[in-house]
């Protein structure tokens, strides 16, 4: 089966997603992943926990496309159904998969948890089917029926994407490129638009044929897949190492990274390698900088102390801002920035203070300074810089505009302190 | 035709739909809107802009459904082409609607763009067609074919969902329920699992047989629809308000609102309405409860702070948490707990304080305190209380389930302080 040009649908399964009382993470994400891949999405359906519907998605789904990616209703209640239905419409009795029997029986007793025959329901698949993760409650399985590749993974959106990623994916490049290696990177970028990566990109694109790109916007940042195919790994490796030195010729440090970390990760192994720690001064992001360092294991190694000052009074108490200062420029100033800065850095005694003050709005705008006037300030031994930022959008998007924009400050910093000041 | 049990499909014509490069906003809205009122859908499906996807889907659909709604692809460019595999789907001719093509000339000429004839492609609709809202690009129209309602609708999200609110509902209201009226209220509930609440509410259905119910769970809250019907307005909310009553009696406090708020910001009304300031001291957390807060509108009114204390060291020096008590019982105690909440409320100055810290993992457990031991503590001039909790799942889901559980112990406070100390 060729890569391109392979057809999938996929199915959600979960009365939550036909009630639109969950946003789908799960099935957008999985579109996104594969379209950027190169694959043909055909198709996404959602049906409810119901055996009749689900049955007959699974089949017609079947006639259609090259595989199928079903998530939801796996789980061990009367609810999920889904692997019943999956039995019926292959017309495939559900056996016991032993090694999944002995993976739930040794969860439960390791927690200690009273024993419910129920548990086992999660073991029992309809033959054929070969687990690939086998974990009580986050497994997942494949069958083939009719030469179409059917996969069946959890619904919470956490579990379907590590599988996705990590097995289905691989399995998958492999498996619809025949004797062809199939391998594929995604770069992580910020400040830049789709239309710009790709006018940028489009010069270079000549000199790899044999590369795919895709692009998918995902607010704030922007995410580019590269496929590359070879007859051999290191050919399809070194295919993608010799993209990504182009790339970063001319995209610079707009690319955040190159092997899945996100922001957050990025910025505390840069803190790490550089045996730097750091305070945070928020105002107008309220604690959205310490909540997403602080999603990283391991962040209390360079993570000192965020202080959210969301009052003056707490501003001029915690920070040494002067009273002067807040009533001459205003809280959101340039003045005030600064003073947040030093003041959480000399006070916490980390290496690097970060702050940031801005109206997010939807009220506290004046024709001066209007809503989405946000100013950065990362402090140093070395010196300090303040930046003002004019962010466009509603409260939650300039919240999130902030604290990207100023955790990529010190990503920024951290990558070339000397140049950081200077500019 | 009876509302209830009016099953409903509703379809999403767009590449981007499936390339996960957009969102849905359009079809979740719809999926909520109508179930909330009763309606049973009962698929949604996205497919790209092409012909015969989009023939074979309006085909399959009108043999499942009583009503299907279609949204996106009725531009005027090339790649909008629902309009004509609608046609193809009935077998009906395109057939030129003069309001609609008036309509048309006149937006051209009243902006004086250059006339170009595929403007007018936004005219031709299937035969039998009724327009319900002829306006150039955000026209919306219906077809009944073998007795299956049809509605197309524009993909822009705004423009179709003030098409759905104020068209389509109000006409399916009528056209489903003859002289009944129809009205629904959404409960948003903590700290119950979606079977217990099942089984406290099932005696009261069926006091209520015109009442429906359904129960969503969005982690880590649980969201309860009541639809109720009756021949006047005045008598289904009179149902829904004595429903509310009654779920009052028996789920009590779990209830967070009735009315669509969240917890920070039922937290925020209650805060105003008892003129009380909040500050807070989170570890584990790491900024999360601040952020939430800071998500409202106004929240500066009511919150002055966050100490942010990842180390030792913050915990000491904002918060006065003494060296032994931290050497003695360990930073995820109940002894540090009080601590940082006495210290963050006398500090501040604020009438409360409220204080988190545990183990959010993967590391940092012990057999004395595993992962996902988390201590909560609020302190006000009339005492300070403190409790454990012990958290299961990832990091990601532990902090939300600190900030979740700390930010309701305040409205439990809000709600009732003589009984909060005193339990």
């Amino acid at each position: 089966m060729a890569l391109l040009g392979t057809k999938v649908e996929i199915i959600g399964v979960g009365n939550e997603l036909l009630h639109g009382r969950m946003i789908d993470r799960n099935n957008g994400y999985a579109a996104a992943r594969l379209s950027a891949l190169g694959f043909t999405v055909t198709r996404i359906v959602f049906v409810g926990d119901e055996r009749r519907s689900i049955r007959s998605v699974l089949k017609e789904a079947g006639k259609r496309a090259d595989i199928v990616l079903v998530s939801g209703g796996l789980g061990n209640t009367g609810d999920d159904v889904t692997v019943e239905a999956a039995g019926q419409a292959f017309k495939r009795p559900l056996v016991l998969h032993r090694g999944l029997q002995r993976e739930i029986r040794r969860h439960v007793e390791s927690r200690n948890l009273p024993w419910n025959p129920l548990l086992e329901k999660l073991a029992w698949l309809p033959k054929g089917s070969e687990v690939f993760h086998p974990r009580p409650k986050t497994c997942g399985f494949q069958v083939t029926e009719k030469g179409i590749l059917y996969f069946f993974l959890p619904g919470i959106p956490e579990e379907m994407k590590k599988i996705l990623d990590r097995r289905i994916i691989p399995y998958l490049l492999q498996h619809c490129t025949g004797r062809e290696i199939v391998r594929s990177r995604t770069l992580r970028l910020f400040g830049i638009t789709e239309t710009e990566a790709e006018e940028k990109l489009t010069g270079w694109k000549k000199k790899f044929p044999s590369l795919t790109l895709g692009f998918y916007p995902e607010f704030p940042e922007l995410l580019i897949t590269v496929t590359a195919k070879a007859v051999k790994t290191r050919e399809a490796e070194g295919l993608l190492d010799r993209f990504e030195e182009l790339a970063e010729e001319v995209l610079g440090t707009r690319i955040i990274s190159t092997d899945g970390r996100s922001l957050e990760e990025v910025v505390g192994d840069l803190l790490k390698e550089k045996k730097k720690t750091l305070s945070l001064a928020e105002s107008c992001t309220g604690g959205l900088i310490g909540h997403r360092l602080t999603a990283v294991p391991g962040s209390s190694a360079y993570f000192d102390r965020s202080l959210v000052v969301y009052s003056n009074r707490a501003k001029k108490a915690l920070l040494g801002v002067p009273g002067r200062v807040l009533s001459r420029y205003g809280a959101v100033s340039k003045e005030t920035a600064r003073y947040m800065a030093e003041g959480v850095r000399k006070k916490s005694g980390t290496d690097l203070g970060l702050a940031v003050t801005g109206i997010a709005g939807p009220g506290g705008g004046t024709p001066g300074k209007p809503v989405g006037t946000v100013w950065i300030a990362l402090s140093s031994s070395t010196g300090v810089r303040c930046d003002p930022y004019f962010f466009r959008g509603n409260r939650t998007q300039i919240k999130l505009l902030s604290a990207q924009t100023a955790l990529n400050r010190v990503r920024e910093f951290l990558l070339d302190a000397a140049h950081f000041f200077s500019s």
